[in-house]
């Protein structure tokens, strides 16, 4: 690793040089935009002012940054639309912010091959919507799908509600376009439906954080668009209950399009916002969905397990219309525990028979540190998010805040999950990264990194 | 990479150290039974006896193995049940030949979490049967599923007829044990449905062709069983119009569980073999599979669309019996087609809207080098067995049929495609990848072989 300074004659240089293969307005240095760009949505993690922000608009011209970042050994730090949670995106001092935003254009959307060709820079949502024209669908859905990008997407490895049916943004990636650190152009992977051609280096750079390159296109796999999906909401009197049910579900087989579960903090949290009507008493609420021929039976079969498990209330909704109101709790929890202080939302994995030990854990940390902890969870999945809730002003509880933070992480490793089930490791968790990896794992992810950046100016400090 | 010889001196004390750290019927050096392990079903590429094959019970006995093998600087060449169609597992001279059938326990299988944990040497049949007393599958399945183990689809990445529905090897591994070049034990992944701490070094591997580690241990994700399959064949006058209708049903947001395609050559040879009573006359024959809820509606939907395209018959079956019946002449079609003569067996993939001029390619290059070139198809994901018939003792006619099957990956590749879908670049394609990849990513695939494997022992000559 180099010394990666940018002294003041270093700046106007490399604003020089990077102008010599951007368009004008491409390269933006004052410091009162170049500021907002500092972080993602982790802006309680470090970040520093970039020397620079720069927006390209094709390949080469990410070619060009990267060369001339390569020359100068300047940090470069990928950005789509600053939607992580993990601090991913964050600048270091003297940076380069590339902004893959412009680049956003869908080049091909196949209906017989069921595949999309995209730049990063096209926002999720809308590639959603161009599928849905052609019968196609794209799933992975994360909550910021409005306005995250797909580059942002493949960057995090971000996941959503749909993932326990249809998995996270890894299993939709074919193939990539990279812009290596030094500039070079990588193509990986296929627009085939299959494909194992040497190694799988797609894979790799999906949820590296652009710590290994800068991505520049994707093929992207689309499947049908699925019938519309019929929701449930069983209401539970323990969260132990919940989580027995979801277990129960998945043992008997069944395949839920969604299986979200909302501790008490959270539906309390929620019906303070928006006098939602659920009962205070609920302990948790259990919403799971399907999108199959009939949904109605399958619901009927899972309301039968729930109420096994212990269901106080079981609401089947008899519509899509019904379902999305069902599913607007769901969409309202983080925001309605955003107005209980400051957050750090958490992204604990564990195995799904494990999830009612990881939600006792979680509420004994909670109690332990003195702190509001609310948990909403992909439960099908077995990936929770709890949500430290904080005073930012108070520096003895954000000291507590963080501690119970890293406290679930250590439950969530305790019982055989992962630190980060879809939001990354970014700064936020990158301590943690050593323990789950172990020295032999960590060694290893070192070294690819020195294979893709041996000067260390590709996103320095984020993952490890 | 350093010299890799083992002289007869070296062979004794490379013995003689393995067997400080193995059972002694572990290691065999008998010539009349390590020449049996000199390769895989590609018996026409190059291999060369080993010093000895060693049969492993542990992770620890692989550990010394591996650590043996570096101090020595003697290659390694992983090994499962041989059924490879690329030389992946054929040996190099005064190797150790490892074997690791005789790890072969199913450690875990859950439903709850819809997990397995195995050793390698799990045959895959095996699992799927395990499995399916739990309720549950194990999709991929490869044609020679009732002998190939786990740890060799890993290895090669195998797919098998199910993939256009339920993907590929690669999809189905959530984590892995790999006993590195110099035994060091790395775990990757996880056991979590999602997860995404650090690069995904479980993807590395797969595929990987045990040049970067031994697999000795796997994670894999298990379905739910499905519904029994129903199947319909349809005969088509040209392969063009079967094509089109490959294209027309997946254009019409179909999922087919199954989408076989067979060419005149293929129907002929299987006739000839099994008398299966198929029209002599039929250019092409398509077989598409449902298992969904309603598979009779499915059926008659897809035979609709077949028709259009130009069927001239179309013969869904009435029950999984019938069924059955019609998917054993997709079976027979490789044994039927290996009475012709030697075969080599391609492995194409094209996007599934270029598979009719794959097929009239393939046609072309048959009659241009005057061989017989039989085709059956994975239609529904673009991936073609072009099976090049020769006459072994003929030298001129076996320098044509290479010609051939070089012939047809050039095609491939002309056409967007990739030179395998799922058999792996072994020794057979090892020149044509360099190809597909481009300069960029064959270096960047060598630099990631150099941080595995500095000294070069795990399975030389393979892929590069």
């Amino acid at each position: 690793m180099t010394d990666l300074r940018t002294t003041d004659l270093g700046v106007t240089d490399l604003i020089h040089r990077l102008r010599k293969g951007l368009p004008e307005a491409a390269v933006v240095e004052d410091p009162d935009v170049t500021a907002s760009y500092r972080t993602d949505m982790a802006g309680f993690c470090e970040s520093a002012l970039p020397a620079c922000v720069v927006f390209p608009e094709t390949v080469e011209q990410v070619q060009h940054v990267m060369r001339t970042a390569s020359e100068l050994h300047v940090p470069v730090v990928p950005q789509g639309a600053r939607t992580g949670l993990s601090g991913g995106a964050n600048t270091v001092a003297g940076c380069v912010a590339l902004s893959l935003v412009k680049m956003n254009r869908i080049l091909e959307l196949d209906p017989v091959n069921r595949i999309a060709v995209v730049e990063p820079g096209v926002i999720n949502a809308e590639l959603s919507r161009a599928a849905g024209r052609h019968g196609l669908s794209y799933p992975p859905d994360p909550s910021s799908w409005e306005s995250c990008t797909v580059g942002g997407n493949i960057g995090t490895g971000a996941g959503g509600l749909c993932c326990v049916k249809y998995g996270v943004t890894a299993e939709y990636v074919l193939g990539l376009d990279v812009v290596l650190a030094d500039g070079r152009l990588l193509r990986t992977g296929r627009r085939t439906a299959k494909g194992v051609a040497g190694y799988d280096l797609t894979r790799l750079f999906v949820g590296a954080e652009g710590t290994l390159g800068v991505v520049v296109g994707a093929v992207l796999a689309l499947r049908p668009a699925p019938p519309p999906q019929l929701v449930l909401a069983a209401e539970f009197a323990s969260t132990d209950e919940a989580c027995r049910a979801v277990c129960a579900v998945m043992a008997a087989g069944h395949t839920p399009s969604l299986m979200e579960l909302m501790d008490t903090t959270t539906v309390r949290a929620v019906n303070a916002m928006a006098q939602m009507g659920l009962p205070d008493s609920t302990a948790a609420l259990l919403l799971v969905g399907f999108d199959g021929l009939d949904p109605a039976s399958d619901l009927a079969a899972v309301g039968e397990l729930c109420r096994e498990a212990g269901a106080t209330e079981v609401v089947p909704a008899a519509d899509s219309g019904e379902s999305e109101l069902l599913l607007e709790a769901r969409r309202l929890a983080l925001p309605a525990l955003d107005r209980l202080g400051t957050t750090m939302i958490d992204d604990v994995a564990v195995p799904r028979s494990r999830l009612g030990e990881m939600l006792a854990g979680v509420d004994r940390i909670g109690r332990e540190f003195d702190l509001t902890i609310g948990v909403c969870a992909h439960a099908g999945d077995g990936n929770t998010h709890p949500v430290v809730v904080f005073d930012a002003k108070d520096e003895a509880e954000t000291a507590r805040a963080r501690e119970s933070f890293d406290a679930i992480m250590g439950l969530g490793l305790s019982l055989g999950g992962t630190i980060t089930g879809e939001h990354g490791v970014g700064l936020l968790k990158k301590e943690w990264l050593a323990r789950e990896l172990g020295p032999v794992g960590l060694e290893v992810q070192r070294q690819l990194k020195g294979v893709f950046d041996p000067l260390g100016i590709m996103n320095p400090g984020k993952l490890f």
